[in-house]
């Protein structure tokens, strides 16, 4: 099994760093993955592979970090598409189609009653905040520590640029620790706005962790009695495990939810949902952008929920994760490491269980990406309507000598 | 010639009032045209022509509040998108269109060494904002009464949901006011991080004003002088006076420049370019979303400044909204009118002279909009490739109509 070459991904980002800064940004910067050991630029995708300029060919648990549901360029969605093209996108005014999506997703979502549509999650996260700002007339935010909620000020783990004014009112948490929040509540008495939280807990760099069942409930009982607006921040997890809502998967009520990434399998939306007495504080806000209202994402979108409906494409996404994520633990026993599957199936991080360092995951990772699969070190993983049995055989077969190398490299736990 | 009617947009907003806030939210609600004579849906749109839900045919003198340069469905970036669309779009890395785009916008906009990517125009301008408070280490930043950088919290013109200490370092002045710009630096010597203006004044509801050449050669010193960053905000003139940015057609020197609408004719896009000397506080600002580095707007970007390039597209707008504007001034006297068309001719602003209420504009632009002409009451206007001078005759046979009501209604001045 040969290994892969970058040679032209590492040219074409010491182009980058001279005309880009930090030659790309954010969460794609190579400095996130295992810089030297993977691909940099991609040429495209198709299904659940995908191509670097170099040509090297993947299969991808990535997902473009989540966005791709069905499967990169799903020929039943890009076949509508076209004739969705020949209309147009954007215009002076919203379509017909944002009338129909409203009404599809308040159908849809759990305890939804209206929708506003955005581009990015951060859009939609901050917009849901607003709301309950403008509601409550109370100012502070309670999030948990590690979970990201966009690259907006008041919510970034970013610092530069970032006043301390921007993050004064956000306070924050320990997920699952209900007593940690109530505690933090009654020091803010009256002045907390929102709670937010994602509906299981997806921090970079470390396991992932399921909602407890007391810790949701009590969130509720909390919010109700304090006059607190409950926001479910379902940008990552929503439409992979539940098209009601990962509110409706785990069993909670919140006021607020937000949406992006899987709601239109790549192409650029996000939403906002509420409940009808948050609808008139709703209408305060003024929500706006150039694209916010374009047709073909909101096409897209009703088109990408109905086939994840029709497809049960949910259930296909539990039972591919868990394909994978007991191929691995076993893979893992086999060469004498302890391998950790947390959050649900769509969407599992992995970790080597005495590997606090993730120097076992980097390696792991580098050397499946050298050969082909693309995992990510670091981040959460994701399933789509694309991977197969055979996809995960094979990535499996590539798994095995990557954790002969990490073996060989440390040695049995 | 008979007028339209709205019925079918009409009874769609009554569905969308169930669903979404307010039917239509930001700058595309009702209430911000002239509400029971303008669509609210739009159905498709070709060229400098779209059709609403009602099948009503327009002229439209909008272009989806400014993206749509070179007109709807512009067949040859349609044509070249089609290849791009086979290859996908949304991806877990940037494609090499990223580098490739950032390489000739750096060669195309004078003075920018760099550039990075966003969705919206908030997003980028914001972005520019981070830039200049990171490099300067400082809090405040100017700007001018009435212009629009964005609905992120620090600018927003909405209030609902906006706490006051995330407006507390934004400050303002009168757009050409050097000496009130000079007196608030000096009111806040050492904590002014940036200085930001359009380079054009247009503010929504009165006239667009040019910038006088001492009062950019006075910004120019004074940032100089005291150490503050120019932020240039292009996203509405942006490629539409000027390829090089409006900076080089007005003559000035901004150290950011924000970009948006234009650049990619209707492809969500954005960008910010900067100088050598502030790509490293660039590298330190946290700039990503789900949808930044899509590569099928970075394609569309590239194809549309090439053929706006190629083409003389700024030449074709400045002719065209010349023209208008004449002939309306000329239609205006005929019916006793005095007409002041404001701003550069590809984005101009008209109004009655005598009109400060608007309710002139709004009759005007009503009746202009029932008989398939679209202008807008309260926005400047914006040219495209796609206007023909025949476009613009058929336009002012309808304004001849519209004025004749106006002076029916209003009498001569």
């Amino acid at each position: 099994m040969g290994v892969y070459k970058f040679d032209k991904s590492f040219e074409l980002f010491e182009r980058a760093v001279k005309v880009i800064p930090g030659g790309v940004y954010g969460h794609r910067h190579p400095g996130f993955f295992v810089p030297g050991s993977y691909p940099y630029y991609v040429s495209r995708a198709e299904g659940c592979h995908f191509w670097d300029v170099d040509g090297n060919e993947y299969i991808d648990y990535m997902c473009a970090f989540g966005p791709i549901v069905l499967g990169y360029n799903y020929p039943p969605l890009e076949m509508e598409m076209d004739k969705w093209r020949k209309k147009g996108d954007a215009f002076n005014l919203p379509g017909e189609i944002m009338v129909e999506l409203a009404e599809y997703l308040t159908g849809l979502i759990t305890g939804a009653d209206w929708v506003v549509f955005g581009k990015n999650g951060s859009d939609a996260v901050t917009f849901a905040l607003q709301v309950a700002r403008e509601y409550t007339e109370r100012k502070k935010v309670i999030v948990a520590k590690g979970a990201y909620h966009g690259s907006h000020p008041w919510c970034t783990p970013g610092q530069g640029g970032i006043l301390k004014e921007e993050k004064m009112y956000t306070l924050s948490f320990k997920f699952n620790d209900l007593e940690g929040l109530k505690k933090l509540v009654s020091e803010n008495k009256k002045e907390v706005a929102a709670i937010v939280i994602t509906p299981h807990h997806h921090p970079v760099f470390c396991d992932s962790e399921l909602p407890s069942k007391e810790f949701l409930e009590g969130i509720e009982k909390l919010c109700k009695d304090e006059g607190i607006i409950f926001i479910s921040d379902d940008i990552r997890d929503g439409f992979r495990l539940d098209l009601g809502g990962s509110h409706e998967y785990f069993g909670f009520k919140p006021q607020l939810i937000a949406f992006g990434k899987a709601m239109a399998n790549g192409y650029p939306i996000s939403a906002c949902a509420g409940t009808e007495e948050l609808k008139e504080a709703a209408t305060r806000i003024y929500f706006t952008g150039t694209f916010h209202l374009s047709t073909l994402p909101m096409a897209a979108s009703l088109t990408t929920l109905k086939e994840l409906k029709e497809k049960k494409v949910t259930e296909h996404l539990f039972k591919m994760g868990s394909i994978l994520a007991k191929g691995l633990i076993k893979l893992g026993e086999e060469h004498g490491q302890e391998i950790k599957i947390t959050g649900p199936p769509p969407i599992p991080f992995m970790r080597f269980a005495d590997d606090k360092d993730l120097f076992k995951s980097q390696l792991f990772c580098a050397e499946a990406c050298k050969r082909g699969i693309y995992f990510h070190p670091h981040h959460n993983w994701f399933l789509s309507f694309a991977h197969t049995e055979e996809d995960i055989k094979k990535s499996l077969e590539v798994a095995d000598v990557a954790f002969k190398i990490v073996e060989e490299e440390f040695g049995k736990k």
